[in-house]
């Protein structure tokens, strides 16, 4: 067998994604603590509620969903889809929802339908990893906008609009992965606002918003949208099973209906078996119970975390977010998060330096650490080891 | 509500599907008899045994495939899928093949892995309309390469390999979509050979070899590739449930690492539920089975079908294939099947033109006709509704 060389197409340039996959490959190491994915635990997934549900579609419906379906989605899951989605502040008809094959899905959808070579997209810096390779295999001109610890800046984002004339606003607005920051309640208006005045769509990725440990909820961005300009991203990964592959992308029916050309060309459609389960687990409102549980569950990890990081040495920074499944830490006098993550893997503890989550200005002495996957003592006692090496390391 | 103008991508310019969409939207009417799809027949869906299938795996390994899962594939499928490959003529190992949503994803990632706007990819014409939908939305320059009554020709390809410095050849070796026909087997090895003399990678699109009805069969060109130039995509949509989205894609394992991450970027991973329910129906030994009983099935149909076509009109030719899913028609005096659809579609019965199918030369006076989803007698009826009208038909 010879070697071939391919003729890659010039977006495969640089792309490696080789870090973090390094990363994830130490997590199947026996006893490794992981701070580093974005994973449910294991505990918040109900096999046997699945399972029953699973066996319940399938004797309703089994032909169908066995059967070719629609590009635009399974009909009842479009409908419950409508129905659930007001909590987020907004009411799409059954024309503005498409399922999709994980929310990712719907990124790579929309960076199809708009984004050129060259064409400017903004994104929060840091910002969701998954979605900066996303835009890097449609060339964009990814271009950062300054936050603060009530996200972006209205401001910096009005002027990014006017100066780069971008395609799009990548945004995640609660409980943003990886800072765990949420974006407050009067910029969300604001924001919309701008996307109609300047004709760019926002992009709404809005995984996390069910996960809401503290504080009263809020409108999404979409929920202020007037004229269509909002495109909203919501995913049954975080509650219901990342497995499943279901999410959906709620935006103005004429941008729908290009979206469904252009999935038609990538997967025809989703896993109608897939978006079966989760249209019935809708459908029997197993969600807020299910969502109460999880809740709980992922406050008293939270709680721990944030615990464990008081005891961290001075200098050390992090965010206290109200929900989702991240906290993002700046280490003391400038340390290196990578160095730290080398010697914490040899120590049995896995977390993602925060570089990568940076489109350009990447702070080295960031990490991203999630607390959803460990129960409470195994959080302890995974931070006990990173401050221990923290004190160790040369500042 | 506005009417957002979104500034869309190039890629997007001319860009419809709404042709065909407007066909498929006929078959929901009742009594509507339907040569139009590529369906499988609903008696050949097996609810009952994927209900089973679908609620042992839950209960083996229900936490894993409710968790996020390896781009790469759920590791069992991936076992499975080398044994169940040997009878396509290669025997890859597990780094050589990648579970995807739906062999359609498998043309989207190859061409997001290889193909700059402007290369050129070669075609066989006419060909599946989904793979020119999703070259077009890669802004290919999509070059037809002409084929014989044995499928496409060996000097043909070589030339135009050499004049137009290719990136890709998509090609439906066996049973072809639109046309039934099967690529000689002595044409196989030739073409493998060339892929590797011109670097250029095969794109071997093969999901109807298992609906073979007559013949022996023969290795795919997969199974004449020493260098790793030609990468395979199969599928199970046709044999066990399109619903599910579940295909495979096999080649050299450094473009299927470069394949994983560009899935990472547009699905993360296909759905493990249906992964999970692929592999435990091969390991069960259940497609032989549900093969035979299926290529009965169909063979019964097809038959049905050319008998109907023998007593159409003098000047009518038709292709009489081996097996797959459908027999391409010429009307005899050059007469218009978009015309003939119009008037058919009134007496509740449809068909694709065929002119859907070509990248350029398009032959009005052709047609497609699917015979797995309707029944002998339903085939019958249809086709004599379609022969009474070429009767009336203006030659």
């Amino acid at each position: 067998m010879s070697n071939p060389q391919f003729p890659f197409a010039a977006r495969m340039d640089g792309l490696s994604g080789s870090a973090i996959r390094e990363i994830f490959k130490l997590l199947r190491l026996p006893g490794m603590i992981s701070f580093a994915g974005g994973n449910p635990a294991p505990e918040a997934l109900e096999e046997a509620v699945i399972t029953d549900v699973a066996q319940h579609v399938m004797s309703q419906d089994g032909k169908a969903i066995l059967q070719y379906g629609p590009t635009e989605g399974y009909g009842p899951l479009r409908v419950r889809l409508c129905d659930w989605l007001r909590g987020f502040g907004f009411s799409p008809t059954t024309e503005e929802v498409l399922p999709i094959t994980g929310s990712t899905q719907g990124i790579d959808l929309v960076c199809k339908a708009l984004v050129d070579p060259g064409d400017a997209v903004l994104v929060e810096n840091p910002t969701f990893l998954g979605a900066l390779q996303t835009l890097r295999l449609y060339q964009a001109n990814i271009v950062p906008v300054v936050s603060d610890e009530n996200g972006i800046i209205v401001q910096a984002l009005e002027e990014a609009m006017r100066k780069y004339r971008p395609k799009l606003l990548y945004i995640i607005p609660t409980f943003q992965n990886p800072t765990g920051v949420t974006l407050a309640e009067d910029r969300r208006a604001p924001i919309a606002a701008l996307a109609e005045k300047y004709g760019v769509l926002v992009l709404e990725d809005d995984p996390y918003r069910d996960l809401r440990y503290a504080g009263r909820p809020m409108p999404a961005i979409k929920g202020y949208d007037q004229a269509g300009w909002v495109a909203h991203l919501s995913s049954f990964s975080k509650t219901i099973a990342p497995g499943l592959r279901c999410g959906a992308l709620s935006a103005d029916e004429g941008l729908i209906r290009k979206l469904a050309i252009c999935k038609q060309s990538v997967d025809v459609h989703t896993s109608t078996l897939t978006q079966a389960v989760v249209s019935e687990y809708l459908a029997r409102r197993l969600l807020p119970g299910h969502l109460a549980d999880i809740r709980k569950l992922y406050a008293a990890r939270l709680a721990a975390m944030l615990e464990a990081l008081a005891a961290w040495p001075e200098g050390t920074r992090y965010t206290t977010p109200l929900g989702g499944l991240f906290v993002w830490v700046r280490l003391p006098g400038g340390m290196d998060a990578s160095e730290l993550l080398s010697r914490a893997v040899e120590k049995g503890v896995a977390f993602v330096p925060g570089s990568h989550f940076y489109c350009q200005d990447a702070q080295a002495d960031t990490l991203r650490l999630n607390f959803s996957n460990s129960e409470p003592d195994k959080i302890r006692r995974g931070m006990a080891v990173l401050q221990e090496l923290i004190r160790e390391m040369p500042g």
